[in-house]
């Protein structure tokens, strides 16, 4: 585990480089918006599904440089999720990852209209020729990531986070938004390597079951952080969950519970991948290493 | 010409249909979403580009059911921009078509995440095997459509037309702002026929020509609307371009003048289909039956 955060980094740098080439370069009478895209962009993120993709893709031999733009797509459509999740309507953020949101550095339109690129950006880079050689894996990307980020995935969850009925919530209501607001995005993520590099449906969910567990373990990592951090740490405000009085497995199994439940977790997603041996040990050890994050 | 109205209603019918079947039955704490996505689409509308989509597949033989998937696609594109163009941080309308937007039916909240839902449900409609049985034709229709209503296409366009300095516009700007913002899904429309059917890139070069001197017929003539029509007529507020002070075709050359010239590229637009005969003659008819609508 002692190399993850370097293989971290170096991920982060490859898919850096591939979002400076596919995002637009401002200019025109629309230069806007293409700087915004940017702005909201390279804002210091983990790139922790880029990461996901990468290494996915690593165990079945793809291209790196393919799926550094299949890393590219989701981080782009991770970002406008975070853009309009932001925005005064929804959770009303003026601060992430210690800068001004889009909406605050531009504003409240040119974000909304910067957030609707970047999701349309994802998927005109996974449906170009570059990505990959075949039609038929371009579109089944194209499928797996819009139903993963749609009415029945992503945006889904986050419908439900925004209702305000969740005092009512029992874990069986927060895992199923926790799985469809962040655990969609991870599990495509995972599946991306798979479905690039053509292997059969038994890998694809395999690597699935891996993500399912993961993203839960990333989600109650964050629960617990937003109740035992600081705002300095995370560079977001922190009790937040509390102040909106929104279920989480925390506030619902107490901070050592969930701890001991992301741990299982953990071990059982590492466990998943066994029939892998050590071909990727940065995918197997993530979920533990998750599970120990400051920020 | 006489039977376009009929024309329009059919194909209008058929896409409905498609429609119903391919946005989300409201189900689950998330049926939220589900319902404002339903609520803004079945929201009385011509159904322009879909009839585009289908009657320029019927021109390269294309099986009219995958068509109508294709003019579905695009009508909850066309949908989702009109949600989020009418959120209070854009242009502010309550009205559309007589009834009130959807942020106004619902809330801001639910609209943005409604606009979202249907954008992501276009790229998951045109990547699904129903669509086509060729994987590249499939990614084919993604990469376009998201070209098309892009940050260097519709968001683009919308982009300009939010900004200020549109009082010093002269016509190339003007041209080249609807270009983006409307022509560009009608260029799409228009390019699924020969994208569907497998034609060659002389076809799309050619029904591309066509929508485009259609779209900036159908332009001038909602520029010309909002100069001479009223609000019971055309379902929502008029005289708005002038009250912000934004260019038109009809502000630079006079509504005369406008219209002039919307007849010349209806007239040219019609030529360009002469080498398909009398194959598909709703099309041929199209542009100047535009030119003559009061809504």
């Amino acid at each position: 585990m002692a190399g993850l955060p370097q293989a971290l980094a170096a991920a982060a740098r490859m898919v850096d480089e591939t979002l400076e080439r596919v995002l637009p370069k401002p200019h025109g009478l629309h230069a806007r918006v293409h700087e915004a895209m940017r702005y909201a962009t390279f804002a210091g993120g983990k790139r922790l599904r880029p990461f996901l993709v990468l290494n996915s893709a690593k165990l079945f031999g793809v291209d790196p440089a393919r799926a550094s733009r299949v890393g590219a797509a989701i981080e782009v459509l991770h970002t406008y999720s975070l853009v309009h999740d932001d925005l005064p309507c929804m959770d009303d953020d003026d601060l992430r990852r210690g800068r001004p949101t889009t909406h605050i550095a531009y504003d409240e339109m040119t974000a909304v209209l910067a957030g609707d690129a970047l999701l349309t950006l994802a998927f005109e880079i996974l449906a170009h020729p570059d990505t990959h050689d075949s039609g038929e894996v371009r579109s089944a990307l194209v499928l797996r990531l819009a139903e993963a980020s749609g009415a029945n995935g992503m945006i889904g969850g986050q419908m439900i986070d925004m209702q305000a009925a969740q005092s009512a919530f029992g874990s069986d209501e927060v895992i199923l938004l926790q799985r469809l607001k962040t655990g969609a995005l991870f599990e495509f993520s995972c599946e991306a390597g798979p479905i690039l590099g053509q292997a059969s449906v038994e890998h694809r969910d395999r690597l699935k079951s891996f993500a399912r567990d993961m993203g839960l373990v990333f989600q109650i990592t964050d629960d617990l952080l937003d109740v035992t951090s600081t705002a300095e740490k995370t560079g977001k405000a922190v009790g937040k969950d509390k102040d909106q009085g929104k279920a989480t497995l925390v506030s619902l199994m107490g901070a050592d519970g969930a701890r001991a439940e992301a741990e299982r977790l953990a071990r059982r997603a590492a466990a998943t991948l066994a029939p892998y041996g050590n071909a990727v040990p940065e995918l197997v050890d993530l979920p533990l290493f998750l599970l120990d994050r400051e920020s």
